[in-house]
């Protein structure tokens, strides 16, 4: 099926990014990292060869089975069609979209209105109170919601793709210091993620780009 | 299947509800509009009642076969899973990923950063500028990542999640006067799937709650 390892493009801080290594982890599958370094010559995605990769310039993109994708949900959905094992997503529809639907809560509710562009067009001196403004509400929405949903988990005691946006979406919640004490069920699942290995190996303190001072 | 008919929280002009309501025209799913009116009485969104419905505050949300639902593209990909024809999916897993990443690419990519909340929080006088700085970079990744997969629509000849997507993002770009002429393929997809039924009785026009003034 595959035509040579597949290649990840990714920025060790990108939340989207650590979506699809956690995805990658879970499912067992062997990949080379490619980083792209958001910052450094005024971005990498931004060079001519990774616009051809990804004309969004945005990581993450893989390539994988002679083909590039990039969107970190359709990267995962992808991985779930062609390795179902382990699922991420459940069998019942009902479930599945619930875990969509807590998912694109996070990967379009919450993460784009956070991200390194926008809080550059908002201004430095803005951008923590930017980010805070956004997180809140998404996340008061989210822990509403997992009252019906979660078990151990975003959705009962099986890891899904929902798990997979909620811990990046975390981190970034406390890099921008949003209070999490109103929400202890996003708190709770948090923490027995991290737990997990998958979780572990793909974290942004353990990527080949990690900087020194960042490393686990 | 059905606990009665289904329900969609919509507002004409929301470009999220118009996606949903193109999927429930071409899969001739019978159902009810309840209208929200994202402006009046401050936000009708914010009422109790809609919050029980859905805690992002946000439409649309539909009342299926016993649960509510929100996020479009999850209540797309649920009417695709139970309800499968006609298919919004192409069978093949490596098309099937390309017509979720550019569905993800407008859904994520671009509509939550011109969104009504971020351009109420930019100020009225930054909109237009605001909105044009989101969506041009987004339409030149598409533009350019349509080069590769577009046939009459976005994916082919055949309709998918994706055209759900552009038509109402290209309303959305002509409402904030983007220039479109450096995107003839999106311009010309647009223009082919606005000759289809679906996309015309669900157009924003065309909506139980359109103003008079503004009825097509």
């Amino acid at each position: 099926m595959q035509a040579g390892k597949p290649i990840l493009y990714s920025y060790f801080r990108s939340s989207c990014s650590w979506r699809v290594r956690i995805a990658l982890a879970l499912k067992n599958i062997d990949y080379e990292i490619v980083a792209i370094n958001l910052i450094k010559d005024g971005g990498q995605q931004f060079s001519k060869e990774f616009q051809a990769l990804n004309p969004m310039k945005q990581v993450p993109a893989l390539k994988i089975d002679g083909i590039t994708l990039s969107q970190s949900l359709a990267i995962i959905e992808y991985l779930e069609e062609t390795r179902p094992t382990p699922r991420l997503l459940p069998q019942d529809p009902k479930k599945r979209a619930q875990v969509r639907m807590i998912s694109d809560l996070l990967a379009s509710g919450i993460q784009p209105l956070q991200n390194l562009s926008v809080l550059n067009q908002v201004g430095k001196e803005n951008q923590l109170t930017w980010a805070q403004r956004v997180i809140a509400p998404g996340f008061n929405a989210l822990e509403q919601i997992l009252q019906s949903t979660a078990g151990k988990y975003c959705m009962g005691d099986e890891v899904s793709m929902a798990d997979l946006c909620l811990v990046p979406q975390v981190a970034n919640a406390e890099r921008y210091k949003v209070d999490l004490s109103p929400y202890p069920t996003i708190s709770r699942i948090n923490k027995s993620l991290l737990a997990l290995e998958a979780f572990q190996v793909s974290h942004p303190s353990r990527q080949p780009d990690t900087p020194p001072e960042l490393r686990a």
